[in-house]
């Protein structure tokens, strides 16, 4: 096996650091990171500045040899594809049996190098014998806590760490993804993605791909029934009838690919062996399961912060912005009714009164949306959660909640309350379509712009080939985690499932954006945004439930809303009020039932991968017999040798 | 270790033949008993006939030496303590690791024993080079599918097949559970009792005890409110909030003690190491998951006889089981209305006339019962299940969607369509204190007397000391598995949780009686039925569904039951009959969000088993990684040599 040399090692990952940090802090990075993990506890890997005369050497980038790599990979469990055996947990000395070992630097993905360094740095401490960093001022350190990261981070001394893109990985992964002109039409490579992006992101767009086909009988069928000249009742509660099912059965089978999907990528297990999150902490403690000494933060502490601070804060945010709206909804109606359209007085005052409450409160939402996302992290962070998966998973439940009202209060009350279709269909149709372009527009349109016109900055300002590394810190976003675009879905999601009954051209709208969508948000993942660490996932979290919950909202809307259409009542003229309501919701209760029975009888595993997982429980129980068995064989012939 | 006498050893289970059964026959299943497993592919236990002048050498004793019953340990993994680690599968080379090693004969309780030789008999087949059986005419053998109890219960040799009951083990047993004063007010043990009755019977006992303690709060509650000088609704719907909560608790409580015991127990995995039934059929293959061959039947297949055999029939019998009641229900309206109790003509005719429907009803009822529960049986055996865990499952919902219509049928009608709340008061009377008493006397006392009265028999019959064995056989009842004891308990919680907000007192009668209940069933097993095989569980299967099931019901119907209660309605005057309904139907919707939100809340499986689990799991795959990091070692210095 090879050595690179010191210096020209292929950079794979950059810290980049503020301006005003000291250059001893920075040279006691690299010392760090450089230094042997045995001798020093250090990461052992390779690290040097990116000299530039502008940046003051504030980029270090870091790389690592091809056995530090292996090493690596053993360490954090990657699983690899032992031949003829199937996904097992890669391991050095074993390294001939695993597929690509003639060739071992081809054995690991360069997402997943990139990831071995990023769990090493997360891991990364001050050596024991250091009580004081250099350059920085502070009394004392609490060892298990303070990873080399975390004091970089609180002292703001940290701006900016990522893998680097690979252009040549790139421009194999976008042809078939979007840029040839077929790919429009074309399944998704999800392996590739993955290989790419980890399995964080590949999941994010299996479930958009997944949930884009699943539109397509619903946008059909909606675009049929509304040319169908039957009676509006059968139409409407044959649609409501058919989605119920249809969507039932697309979570039940999603969940089936989601377990597949894991089991291809190794991560069903993920949750045993995943790593604690670096921010965690808690004082030092056995660990029962690997008897390795671990940090431990007791459980009921946690759920204490969830349930006594967390919850409530939340519960006051929600009030606080419904109260927001209702507000704006108020004083809208006093405008309105003030400044009636027919004969106004001043024409340009008329216009400009009645629209100046939702312009007011469309400015107020985005700080107030912006205030909430910041307040969740602070909250989840607060919680302190001993593994990234359980962190998102938190997170975005408290994101879904309040964005569930946020998105909804206001069609729910115009819809249940009001009873106001035509502000029902005004406010539906400007969501759906109005929020998608602006929303394409603001996330890709604009940095894309933003990072051409930079791109010609920096081509402009020297003629010398600038470095690969700098020109992707200047013109890439920062990659913010697939939160945004998760969110994205669950709201066209919601307007779809919530008022499809009523509404079916709601899903065909969101079928034409998401083809698009999907495009746009490849390109963005490819070129617009920083590359994200390869972060290990076996389904799409809390979104599942998410979704799930809005399939169960939306049968109870769907039918209220099929029972106050005028012309479903005047269908059943000859019931009375309270029969008719008792019919719908009879008619709600068996449409839930249904939803439970079939999530109920479709198994969540696909059998392959139920056989799959007992049959590697298996191995490993009769691995440990044997071992069992020879450890006690050796130690009765070591008896009778005696 | 040591040998006992081929003819003295100590008899574990009974083989019961018919009077017609060949004698060579039998002999030659005593061959096959007896014969070696290496040799001739025998089960190498103990076996003999129990002499008696009577009985005509029909009846078989099976007994094992220590030896053979420490490897069948070892075949069908029983879980045992391992030293200060745990429990692990037990491992015959191992031995001295294990708890109670000094004294190998007290490492297996009897209930295991028994449950070892049960595993053997089982999967005996006729010897390879067998082609036809002693006294049986038939033209060929399926090799995989015949094994020796199938093809004598194919020709209806076997009458009997059961573990003998220990008198010593009973004494220790019942003195805590039900013999002493004191054993009333006293938790059970319920470690002794799977220890002697395996882990199925142990499930069944854990569970009613803990649902009698659930009792208590929602009975006390019940009885304090219906003193309480308040107004009906607050009175009802503080209740039923009330229910809900603690009911939602207690079924999540449950599932964690559930696994709790299954984790202390071994039989967290059972699944995966299970064994298929012996009435298990299909073509040999080799097993995906162990590499065995091993019958399999295609999973789609059983599906298609679910779906398209199994649930029609069962649809079927609901609707004709439906039939029957209003059919019986309108012959009673008609009998009142002819015969009006004032002024009768023929006061005896009315009477007669009167009572004649319910009469009829209660005779019919009793044969329907019978046979659905034998064609339950049938299908489920039709389906051809692999396991015996997913086989009682599924026979289980099969037995539950029948009763569940049968016993609350009526009450639906007359709580909700007929809105007869005399009715329904006199028949849950009827249902619950009646019933209890009826099926305690024909479940219980009339057995009981019947052994009395056959043993005295015995004892008069001859002088010399009857056989235990003899005993056993002629006295106590064959047991026919836990599902009439789960049916009794499920149709009591069903009363009590369906209807209890407007009856709070049901609750009342059902923890009066569950006290007698679980002491009255535990003499049952002890003195009543003949002991069963100990059959691992780590859950009590299908039954949970069934609970949690109408528990999610309930919610309809109390918060239905207290709409409909006038004094309620009187509360409400202000309101209009809609907005009546709709402000239930809304308290509904909240109520069984907050069961579902709670379910959620509550983690399924406690923390100190999931660190166990995780923990067996990372050992397990160390032990797999250690294994193959050797083996590449050792091919490697093999290498190396060469």
């Amino acid at each position: 096996m090879s050595y690179t040399d010191k210096d020209s090692f292929e950079p794979l990952v950059v810290l980049q650091f503020s301006p005003t940090t000291p250059t001893i802090t920075k040279d006691w990075v690299i010392k760090r990171l450089t230094s042997s993990h045995t001798e020093d506890e250090g990461s052992g890997l390779l690290a040097r500045y990116e000299h530039t005369p502008e940046n003051q050497d504030s980029i270090i980038v870091i790389g690592a040899t091809l056995d530090r790599l292996l090493a690596g990979a053993e360490e954090i469990r990657i699983q690899k594809w032992y031949k003829n055996k199937g996904l097992t947990d890669f391991i050095v000395a074993d390294i001939e049996h695993f597929e690509n070992s003639e060739n071992p630097s081809n054995i690991l993905y360069k997402s997943e190098k990139q990831r071995i360094i990023y769990e090493e740095i997360q891991n990364l401490h001050p050596a024991r014998h250091e009580t004081t960093v250099p350059g920085i001022r502070k009394k004392t350190f609490v060892p298990e806590n303070d990873t080399i990261l975390n004091i970089l981070t609180d002292h703001d001394y940290l701006v900016n760490f990522f893998p680097l893109h690979d252009k040549e990985d790139i421009k194999l992964l976008e042809y078939d993804w979007f840029a040839s002109r077929t790919s429009m039409f074309k399944s998704q490579d999800i392996h590739k993605i993955r290989n790419y992006f980890g399995e964080n992101v590949a999941y994010y767009f299996a479930f958009l791909e997944f949930y884009t086909k699943a539109l397509v009988p619903t946008a059909v069928l909606g675009l049929l029934l509304s040319f169908t000249p039957t009676s509006d009742f059968f139409k409407y509660s044959f649609f409501c009838f058919f989605n119920v099912i249809w969507w039932t059965v697309f979570m039940e089978r999603w969940k089936r690919l989601t377990n597949k999907l894991a089991y291809e990528w190794g991560t069903l297990d993920l949750q045993i062996f995943e790593r604690p999150r670096s921010r965690y902490f808690g004082d030092l403690h056995r660990s029962p399961i690997t008897d390795k000494i671990e940090r431990q933060y007791p459980a009921w502490k946690r759920q204490v912060k969830k349930y006594l601070v967390s919850y409530p804060i939340i519960m006051g945010c929600l009030i606080g912005s419904l109260t927001v709206y209702f507000t704006f909804y108020r004083t809208q109606k006093k405008m309105h009714a003030e400044y009636p359209l027919e004969n106004p007085k001043n024409p340009l005052e008329t216009k400009l009164m009645r629209m100046a409450p939702s312009t007011c409160y469309s400015l107020a939402v985005i700080p107030i949306k912006l205030f909430y996302r910041k307040l969740a992290t602070f909250l989840t962070d607060y919680e302190n959660h001993r593994l990234q998966t359980a962190y998102e998973n938190n997170l975005t439940s408290k994101l879904f909640i309040f964005f569930f009202v946020n998105c909804f209060a206001g069609l729910f009350y115009e819809a249940f309350f009001n009873v106001n279709y035509a502000n029902v269909v005004q406010l539906l149709t400007t969501l759906v379509i109005v929020n998608a372009i602006i929303l394409k527009f603001t996330e890709q349109v604009v940095p894309f712009i933003l990072k051409t016109f930079k791109k010609s900055q920096l081509k402009g300002q020297s003629v010398e080939k600038v470095s690969e590394v700098r020109q992707q810190i200047k013109t890439l976003t920062p990659f913010e985690g697939t939160y945004g675009d998760y969110l994205t879905i669950f709201e066209q999601y919601g307007y779809i499932a919530l008022f499809s009954a009523v509404f079916p051209w709601v899903a065909l709208c969101g079928l034409i954006n998401n083809i698009f969508e999907l495009r746009a948000d490849a390109f963005k993942y490819c070129y617009v945004y920083q590359r994200p660490f390869a972060q290990p996932a076996n389904n799409i979290g809390s979104w599942h439930h998410a979704f799930d919950i809005l399939s169960s909202i939306a049968i109870v809307t769907n039918t209220a809303l099929i029972a106050m259409q005028p012309s479903v009542r005047e269908y059943f003229s000859s019931y009375s009020n309270v029969e008719y309501i008792i019919i719908f919701v009879a008619a709600e209760h068996i449409l839930l039932t249904l939803k439970f029975a079939i999530d109920f009888a479709i198994p969540d595993v696909p059998h392959e991968v139920e056989i799959a997982r007992a049959k590697t429980l298996y191995e490993s129980s009769q691995a440990l017999r044997r071992e069992r068995e020879h450890k006690s064989e050796r130690a009765q012939s070591m008896t009778t040798k005696l």
